[in-house]
């Protein structure tokens, strides 16, 4: 059995944003020459999310008006967390969108379906933060 | 280490069902001949489920009432995703109830407690659309 | 390939509560002898969650306030599930918490950021449940 891991950094300058990683993915599954498998991309920091999804700018809107309406950021003063901190919503966020992603390694290649592509999905942002890949297999 | 991968094809005929594909998957069980590892089950579509939960018509019923509470199809207008299409709902529906679930492979038996049902959730039904299986182990 | 499996055990007197199970965890990691490789952590029960995030009082009760608006308790008969039982919103809150982990394990330690730490998510306790831990590499 082979392993592999990288940690793939970002310092998204807004407080909210999706970025497709699917590219940063497929660079690491080269670089770990491993063939058959499973890879694991998550999220290190628990006010972030890695998850898949379209990479289509209308949806992500949908997403940013969906999660705000479900866990609003403001007012800070609705949640207990914001004492020293104002990002509760960040915590409830990237519960619902998740924290990670498992996904099938066949033939070198990313086993995904016709839309499938990976995001970070920031919810606490202006600052620098990881996502971790790891791979197993042969 | 080895490794099987095998599609699931489904064609719902409605919009949005849940559909119990355990035995199924232990078929791919059977097949690969894996007897100590890690299933991977993953919707190879952004607007359909893999997920764990019981095999109750009552609850299916509440699920389908719930998500449609939190993430209503209609009106298709209020989401900037349904330009060409009317399916934006179905990706937040989605995202709540989870792409993937990944299993325990125990002594070549799906490793589950004792109401764990796999389902595969379609949120926008009415064409073919496909699960992944992936098991690697030994 | 290595592999490893065990049952942690738990009866929570209320019936909702979150316990940080990270130490179980790396006892378990340690007891693997594994090195290298993944590590899947899910409930083994439809009404109760593994997942990661902080240990925080505050962040807890807001997570309690959240789950409570998003899928109410009561009253029992706003689900159809609850006909013999009452408990169809801890399907629902297990639902948006998530039913698994899956963990890297790097130079036989958790791969975790720096507040990344993993809870058992009891929403229908006051009875023994399991949580289940699989890990396999090298």
């Amino acid at each position: 059995m082979k392993s592999y891991r990288k940690e793939l950094w970002f310092e998204i300058p807004r407080r909210r944003d999706f970025i497709n990683i699917t590219p940063k993915i497929e660079d690491c599954l080269k670089e770990s020459g491993i063939k058959e498998g499973l890879l694991l991309c998550n999220a290190m920091h628990i006010t972030s999310s890695v998850f898949i999804n379209d990479d289509e700018p209308g949806l992500h809107a949908d997403f940013e008006k969906w999660l705000e309406a479900l866990a609003p950021e403001k007012p800070y003063s609705r949640y207990k967390h914001n004492t020293h901190e104002d990002n509760a919503d960040a915590h409830l966020k990237r519960t619902l969108m998740g924290r990670e992603a498992v996904v099938a390694i066949t033939q070198g290649k990313l086993d995904f379906g016709p839309w499938e592509q990976i995001f970070y999905g920031e919810f606490d942002g202006k600052r620098r933060k990881r996502v971790l890949v790891k791979i197993i297999g042969e």
